[in-house]
């Protein structure tokens, strides 16, 4: 088989014995025979997300069904020293699922109910088995959306956990600009509401900011149970578009050029040449084979001329060429399938080392393609990708723009914080989650 | 004299003796004659902010002229159990420099040099004496600026203290979405950078969210020394309006449509009758004294003319008249005076009891205009006050969008986020600082 970057060896410690039998039995007790599997096809499913970290499968998985479940069960494994780890949809890439020390996996997936819809408010509150496109078909009507989008089909509490962003990032934000508040469960099973019980305030100053401190916690520091999300209206028209370069140089001084201008791009996507031509091959595509933008405007007609026009001059100056433009829904959505496929084109391609990039963020995911069976590949890809984020550290930057640290980049968040601020971060997680329960090996 | 809401009683302890005095001649060592003042003024005068809390000077003020000097001096305090007050410029509106017990004012006004501006990566880091003024002089001949405004001339750091908005944060966002990296020393003089030192990343998912711990933590968790913040480019056009409406419901459903349509308005504010009259009289203007909104428009040229026409309509359609437009920056300014003096007109006002708002983040400024020395009128109004934050929390808001918690809302605080909320906000305060040493008595 044929996987993505990054390696990562981990090797995985069950928890046995009398004390995971008492605690299943009481699990049991909370939600029915049904509502936990110590089935092995179950616990290999929850022991791995889609990145190339092995499946280290949990000893036991439950299903809660609201979060009073949610908390006792995280009673029963606070009493027997149990780990805990949350899953949503497994869409992750970076092992954050994975069950290193065995332990408890609880699935959310039962818990898919969008409440609290406030129209005029532009928010809603979501339980954490609600994928982000469930919501926007229960949205449908309403004429909003929630744009914050990583490609795959993810629970919005899982896109909480890891802060997930993706390709509209760079005009609506990412989960951190739009999570309001959060249902939290701890480690001992205290329920806590980051901004207090039921508020949605669409701006406070009121106290320490621990809605961030949970997003992008991975499941470390407890499980989100509800997430109230900033909601957006569904612009008026939609353009999208594609662009080819005679360099990766132009491509990147075409983007950097649209964002000074001020314009409001929605998408602004950057694939290179090898990357376009997996993209070609996997859906028989003919786009010519050079660095590629991939890009959407949003907006009111009159203002995507204005955009699309500037937009144009920009890239035209750049050497930009075969400009393709499509503006009903249909079309849109060929033109940018390569991009929503880039994925699982890269997965196709052996050997090759393509790059794509939410370039309007200055973020790039370089995905290596290797046989994890050919020890040899993996320690070469291995030296490769830790040289290219230390690359991207010695440019002020970060390991990890998106997708989070869980498995695969915990040296490296090392290297890019200092000791200083990883002993900060500990103590918090110290403070937390004192018996180190929840997703332990994560981020630290 | 006559003074604006929150009203609260403190008690001011002093911190004497042989402690402070050896303090003392090591503060002189570390920063010299000069950086050291027990002098009465500079004590009263760090000892208050703008609002109407009573002074509670501390026992010495200290001017660090750099993060190891600031390390240096926390060391000290740490040592000698002394709190530590941290001032930026004093216009804060909580009573967060209040020195309830007493110990060593941090006056960062010394250090004020803008560091590191990246114009293709639209950052800047700014030490903590440098003010949103300074800084955007600074930036004048570059075409980017810094756009949070919360009115006063207050420092960056101290503006990252405290999560400050303002006028511009319908469009821009708060400190929380605009700062990328802080340098902070710790009560015990450990200097953390939160997201790595030197690092800038515009889109981050590495480890927990420290930046946004600290922006807000009103200096109850460490000194901010440097705070690395995201620019903009300036528009290239801006248009101010006013436009006067027959009811409050009327000017706030216009908001409401203006938001909705998608307008991507860069201020709305609103000042009720009272308020416009107080201003009429305190820059001898002549608005109609009715329900009133401030507007103010960025971008092209082009898309200036729809912004404007869809939010004439909306406004007039809502019974909004009198409008009144402004192009070049001198009639801009002259517009929007009324707004930018409307807490001093306030001050001018009595009785009276004026509102207004930055009514596109829904959240509005009531200003209950007092007379200290009168104790009954002083309970009436804090009884008032409470009423009405009870208000916003019985709506699912908040008690404080902006300014903070400081001294005044530390009861409302409680009510608002509920016990749970509360003693993990502790326990993260407990664990940062264990000697309760950075700023006490504020937040929690
Ligand atoms: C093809 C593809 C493209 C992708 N592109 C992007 C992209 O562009 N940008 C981007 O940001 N991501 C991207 N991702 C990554 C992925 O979609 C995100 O990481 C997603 O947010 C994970 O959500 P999930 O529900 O699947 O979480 P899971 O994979 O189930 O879990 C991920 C982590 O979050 C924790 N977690 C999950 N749910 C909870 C919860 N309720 N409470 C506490 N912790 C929880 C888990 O313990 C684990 O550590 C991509 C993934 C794929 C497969
Ligand atoms: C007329 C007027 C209008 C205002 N309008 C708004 C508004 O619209 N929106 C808004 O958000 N605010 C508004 N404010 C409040 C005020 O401007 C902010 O609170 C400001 O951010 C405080 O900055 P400062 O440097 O003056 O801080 P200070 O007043 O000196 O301190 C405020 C708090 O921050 C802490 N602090 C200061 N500097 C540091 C540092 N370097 N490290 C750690 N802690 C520090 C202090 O200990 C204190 O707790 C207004 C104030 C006035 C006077």
């Amino acid at each position: 088989m044929i996987v993505c970057v990054c390696v990562c060896v981990c090797v995985c410690v069950c928890v046995q014995g009398p004390a995971l039998e008492k605690a299943v039995s009481a699990f049991r007790c909370v939600c029915g025979e049904d509502g936990v599997s110590l089935g092995e096809a179950v616990r290999q499913q929850h022991g791995r997300d889609e990145s190339v970290h092995r499946c280290c499968p949990p000893d036991v998985v439950v299903f809660p069904r609201c979060v009073e479940e949610v908390s006792a069960l995280a009673k029963i494994c606070h009493r027997y020293d149990l780990p805990i780890i949350p899953f949503g949809t497994g869409t992750g890439l970076e092992g954050g699922v994975s069950a290193l020390n065995g332990g408890v996996c609880f699935s959310l997936r039962n818990m898919d109910q969008v409440l609290d819809l406030h129209q005029e408010d532009f928010d809603v509150t979501v339980e954490p088995g609600v994928t982000r496109k469930a919501l926007n078909a229960h949205l449908r009507h309403t004429g909003l959306w929630f744009p914050v989008d990583p490609g795959a089909d993810a629970s919005l509490c899982g896109m909480a956990a890891t802060s997930a962003s993706g390709t509209n990032a760079v005009r609506y934000g990412t989960m951190r600009e739009n999570v309001l508040n959060l249902e939290v469960v701890l480690a001992d099973g205290t329920v806590v509401h980051t901004a207090g019980k039921g508020r949605r305030p669409r701006k406070t100053s009121a106290g320490y900011n621990l809605t961030n401190l949970f997003v992008g916690s991975e499941g470390t520091l407890g499980i989100i149970t509800k997430t109230t999300l900033r909601l957006y209206g569904i612009p008026e028209a939609t353009v999208s578009a594609v662009c080819s370069f005679p360099s990766v140089q132009a491509a990147v001084d075409s983007t950097v050029q649209v964002l000074q201008a001020g314009v409001p791009i929605a998408r602004i996507e950057f694939l290179d040449d090898v990357m376009i031509d997996a993209c070609n091959r996997y859906n028989s595509l003919s786009y010519p084979v050079t660095p590629t933008l991939f890009l959407e405007f949003h907006g009111t007609e009159s203002s995507l001329d204005e955009q699309i026009s500037t937009t144009e001059e920009i890239s035209g100056a750049n050497g930009g060429s075969d400009f393709q433009w499509a503006r009903d829904a249909e079309t849109r959505e060929r033109l940018w399938k390569a991009r929503h496929d880039a994925w699982y084109a890269a997965l196709a391609l052996r050997p090759g080392c393509p790059l794509v990039g939410h370039v309007g963020d200055g973020n790039f995911h370089c995905l290596t393609v290797l046989d994890p069976s050919d020890s040899d590949e993996v320690q070469r890809v291995h030296l490769f990708t830790e040289r290219l984020a230390r690359r991207a550290l010695a440019m002020d930057g970060t390991c990890t723009g998106e997708h989070g640290v869980g498995l695969g980049k915990r040296a490296l968040l090392c290297e890019e914080m200092g000791p200083m601020t990883m002993e900060v971060m500990r103590s918090l997680k110290h403070t937390l989650d004192p018996k180190n329960l929840m997703n332990p090996g994560k981020i630290l």
